[in-house]
């Protein structure tokens, strides 16, 4: 057995957060190509710790830990570990160093606590944190046995793998193959069909198919074993070719495109720009855009245009069309788009009004209804959407968001 | 120790799938005061299984296991089990009779793999699955250790939980009182300093207090044991006291509070409107307050001013201000809120315009540099923040909109 994961933290146990990060270390291990067979879980709690530890330098050669690296009294993880092969705690001057400057940089106040973040076991290499005041380390307590600890904040935890516990992984030769894999991203089909479609491929055994659902958006895992990262993409690229052939424009990228960075890029191709008028998403549509670097190029702003004052203040939308239609129709959207074009002087602009509830919603328009237009230099459309209201605001929210950027990006396609 | 978690399935150790199972077990326990202190994850591999549930044995009271009592050949947790403790399976006829007529009242085939569904281990009592074909079991191989197994589907698992397992293991009498928990959280406040401020408050045994760290925010989970439910919230009233008294306004709320939602309180009491003018948040601030039911009484919109001629346009913020301080200043930024009061008619508006990355920084003015203004009836103030450009770009983005959120909750307040 090559590897094992122990998360530590008693809010894990008390089911506060869900373990995250075992997920996203197992994706890495099996990316690496470097079996685990087991993850435990333990609160902070230092006999449990050692007798844990000193089991699984029985089982496996590296053992993966996350949590328990922070300040205060009850991160345990590095002072049990020590304890368990019986090594002494040394300061690390450099780590007290760049702990002081990190909290000074951040105008923070040095607690004497935080001192303790700078010591680890004799003989251990420091696992540097780009980000936060936690080192982890790289530490062999016994020939054939390596810790490497982690802390529990899941974006340090990931810098610090990507930067050097995973080139240090690579270097060790544990890998049995490599896993090459590739997310195919869909937006407009839903899981059940989408996984009829490719039914056939889902029962293969390499490369596998696998279907996930996320808020509106459908992900199928493609996963190849082979020798090497170049033979797995070799199986891959013909199996994303049949998948796409099949499935045609719901496909809108790969890997960790989102709606938002297609759409950008179709901009960016075309040399125009977006604008954005958002009632129920109150700033969604437009957060999904500015989480892009470098959107500022075509992405101009826009209007939140949550009250009717400012739809027509901001936006132009007549009163008498607003009286007519409600704020929640057809023509409002369309108004809405347009005057967004006009105030923003955009090529486009995305106009959504809904009802994202949970109050609001009336017969003739419930919980759930959202009307998106998407005006252009060719002119102006409006569509209803109806998303199931038993999913909650924000579920419509961000379906909301996600359904205007998809059908730009069908337009611009 | 009274229970543990067994999750079987090869696709956790994959990371394909997040173990919510784990976070939803563990919080079912906790609610019912029975301790648990460890969680493990295994493949489906019927050796380490046999392994595992025998070391479980010597451990605890209880195991609770989710996952590997489906039809196909991986589904071996069940025959597992038994063969840990030398107890041959059995076929249980009612068991049999209810997988065939759930399959044909779904139209689908009856496989011979079906059938394996139906055999439990001798003496094993089944755990009916009211949805799904696999029953689970309530099974004591020996005096004072009893196995309890779900299917991995949540929604089959929970309401197996519900119906019968949950009822059986009250009637055990294992539970230790019952944890009541209240999330306290604050804004503008390091963890590490918060934790030094109530030091002696995390070294109590009961209640307890535990900080973590979210984005900007940090929370302390206070949980009580106790007899009831009440006596337990008596135990946490005081301590609660006790650190609201200590820490001060930096405890903006409990529990699900939000900033958003404690200002937009704040603004409901006062009868006031606010806006917002969002640069590099793009929507962020707008949509943490939308996120919040009801907001559309006292929020109504704002501007996303992501290009300057929207700064210009739509808020008026001057040419000649632009020029001279550039974008990213606090004079922009009193400008945009100042702009943002005028044009939406609100009596607060909040202004926000910085550096977010990962490009456009300059040594003037660095990646993580943020202006944010305050606009209300008795004037407009600004100043910079500066947060660590390390953490990227979301992170930023999410800092900043918060910290515009806790100066008006503070100047409201």
């Amino acid at each position: 057995m090559a590897a094992e994961i122990l998360c530590v933290g008693t809010e894990l146990l008390l089911g506060n957060i869900t373990n995250g990060n075992a997920r996203w270390l197992s994706e890495q291990l099996a990316s690496l190509g470097i079996g685990h067979h087991r993850q435990t879980v333990l609160g902070d709690n230092r006999e449990r710790l050692i007798e844990e530890v000193r089991a699984a330098a029985q089982r496996c050669r590296v053992l993966i830990t996350t949590g328990g690296l922070g300040p205060t009294p009850d991160d345990l993880t590095t002072e049990a570990l020590a304890a368990a092969f019986d090594t002494p705690l040394q300061e690390r001057p450099q780590v007290w160093a760049d702990i002081q400057a990190k909290l000074s940089g951040r105008g923070r106040p040095i607690a004497a606590s935080n001192r303790r973040q700078a010591w680890l076991p004799e003989g251990a290499a420091v696992l540097p944190n780009p980000t936060g005041t936690a080192p982890g380390m790289i530490w062999s307590p016994r020939p054939g046995f390596t810790i490497l600890t982690f802390p529990g904040v899941p974006s340090e935890m990931r810098a610090m793998w990507h930067a050097t516990a995973a080139p240090w992984l690579q270097a060790q030769g544990l890998a049995e193959g490599v896993f090459a894999s590739r997310m195919l991203r869909f937006w407009g089909v839903a899981e059940s069909t989408l996984a009829e479609q490719v039914a056939d491929l889902l029962e293969q055994a390499n490369p596998t198919v696998a279907p996930y659902a996320g808020a509106g958006e459908v992900k199928l895992r493609l996963t190849a074993r082979a020798e090497s990262r170049a033979a797995g993409e070799a199986l891959l690229a013909p199996l994303e070719a049949t998948i796409r052939a099949r499935i045609g424009s719901a496909c809108f990228g790969v890997d960790d495109d989102s709606l938002a960075s297609v759409v950008l890029a179709q901009l960016r191709a075309r040399g125009q720009t977006l604008a954005v008028a958002e009632s129920c998403t109150g700033g969604g549509l437009g957060a999904a855009l500015a989480a892009v670097p470098g959107a500022s190029d075509l992405w101009l702003g826009g209007v939140i245009a949550y009250a009717n004052a400012v739809k027509q203040g901001l936006l132009g939308v007549p009163a008498a069309l607003l009286a007519e239609h409600g704020a929640v129709s057809d023509p409002v959207a369309q108004a809405m788009a347009e005057g967004c074009r006009r105030c923003t002087g955009a090529d486009w602009a995305l106009a959504i009004t809904g009802v994202a509830g949970p109050g609001g919603g009336s017969a003739a328009k419930p919980v759930g209804l959202v009307h998106i237009a998407v005006a252009g230099p060719d002119g102006c459309s409006s569509e209803a959407v109806r998303f199931s209201a038993s999913r909650g605001r924000a579920w419509i929210q961000t379906l909301s968001a996600g359904e205007a950027l998809n059908r730009l990006r069908l337009r611009l396609g």
